[in-house]
C-alpha cells in the first residue's frame, strides 16, 4: 500500500527535479501536505503565475516574464556589450556576481560533434544579428572552460572577426579563494601564461 | 539585478522546502522554467490537485485524498490493530516497510514540556475513543525512540491500559544491517536486555 495517488503523483513529479531523489522528495511532499494553505497551494500558485509568465527575450534568449527581458530593457546597462553565455543559469551566475552591466546573449548550448549540436540548432544567427547591428562593440564569449565550450568560442570568434568589433573570452587563472595544490595542470599553466605585474 | 519576479518568487519558495537550499532551488527552478510545458505547468496541477484533495482522516488523522483515509477504507486490514505513530510521515515508512496490515493513528506530535506539548494539544481522546469501541484488541505504540517519544508511549500505555486492550512498543535492538561498534550504549543494552533464543 503507497500513499493516495494524488500524494504518489507529487511524490515522483518532485523527484524528478534536480537534487531531489525519492527520499527528499518525499520529505518535501510530506512537507507541501502537512502546510497545505502556507505552502503548497502557494508555491502552485506561483508556479502558474511563472508557468504562465514566463517566455524567452526576443533579444537574447533569456528566460523572463517580459520580453524584452528586464536585462535587454534596463537602460541603464551599457548596451555595446553583449556576453554570451550557453545557459540561462549562466546569465543568472554573472547577475548574482555583479560584476557586469552589459546584456547578455543565450545560446542555448554548445556545438557537439557528439551530441550532434550543429550552429543552426543555436542562437548564432541572432548573435551575428546583433554583432551587426552597429550598436554592439564588444561580444565577450563567457562559455564553459570545457572542450566544447572552447571549441565553441573560436567557432564562434572567427564568425565575429568579420564583424569589426572586439572578441573578448573571460579569463583562466586561479579561482579567487583556490589554492594552488588543489588546482589541476591545465588551470595552473594558464594562470602562468596570463601572469600580471604587480 | 535579480531575476525576474516570478522566477525570484519561485526560487525563494522552493528554497524553503526541506532538502532544498538556495543553490538547489535555484537548480530546480532553472529546471522548472525551462521545461515549462513538460514539468513546470504539469508539477503546478499536480499540486494543486493534490492541495485541493487532501484531507486529514477522521478516525486516524492520516492526511489522504478520500476520508476514511485509503488505510481505514481498507477492508482487507485488521481493523482490531491500532499503531499509533507521532506523524503522517511515519506512517508512510511503515506503509513503504509493508510488514504491518493494521491500521493507524497519527498522533500529531509528542508530549513535551519543553515545547509546551499537552496530551490535549493530541489526538489523544480520539485514541482513546477507538480503543474503547470494543473492535480494537491491540495498540501498538510506534513512537519515535526519544526521551519525548518513550514518555508520551507511557502516558498512552498508562491510559490505555484501562481499556482491557494489547498495549505493545516496537522492539529495541540492533539495526537490520548495523554493526555493534558504531550502536550507541542504549541500543545495545536494549538488544542485549531482549536478547531471543536462536
Amino acid at each position: 500500500m503507497k500513499p493516495a495517488s494524488e500524494i504518489e503523483r507529487l511524490i515522483q513529479m518532485l523527484s524528478r527535479l534536480p537534487g531531489l531523489g525519492p527520499r527528499s522528495a518525499r520529505r518535501a511532499a510530506l512537507h507541501l501536505v502537512k502546510k497545505r494553505d502556507t505552502v503548497l497551494l502557494p508555491l502552485a500558485d506561483v508556479m502558474r503565475a511563472a508557468g504562465e509568465a514566463i517566455k524567452p527575450c526576443r533579444t537574447c534568449h533569456n528566460l523572463d516574464t517580459s520580453d524584452p527581458c528586464h536585462v535587454c530593457s534596463d537602460s541603464s546597462r551599457d548596451l555595446g556589450l553583449v556576453c554570451v553565455v550557453e545557459q540561462v543559469g549562466d546569465l543568472w551566475a554573472l547577475e548574482r556576481g555583479g560584476a557586469y552591466r552589459g546584456t547578455y546573449h543565450v545560446l542555448g548550448g554548445v556545438l557537439s560533434a557528439l551530441d550532434g549540436v550543429r550552429p543552426e540548432d543555436l542562437a548564432v544567427d541572432s548573435l551575428l544579428a546583433r554583432a551587426r547591428d552597429g550598436q554592439v562593440r564588444e561580444v565577450i564569449l563567457a562559455l564553459n572552460a570545457t572542450v566544447d565550450g572552447q571549441t565553441t568560442a573560436h567557432y564562434l570568434a572567427d564568425l565575429l572577426h568579420g564583424a569589426g568589433i572586439a572578441v573578448t573570452r573571460l579569463a583562466h587563472g586561479v579561482p579567487v579563494g583556490g589554492e594552488l595544490d588543489y588546482l589541476d595542470d591545465g588551470t595552473l599553466a594558464a594562470a602562468m601564461a596570463a601572469r600580471r605585474v604587480l
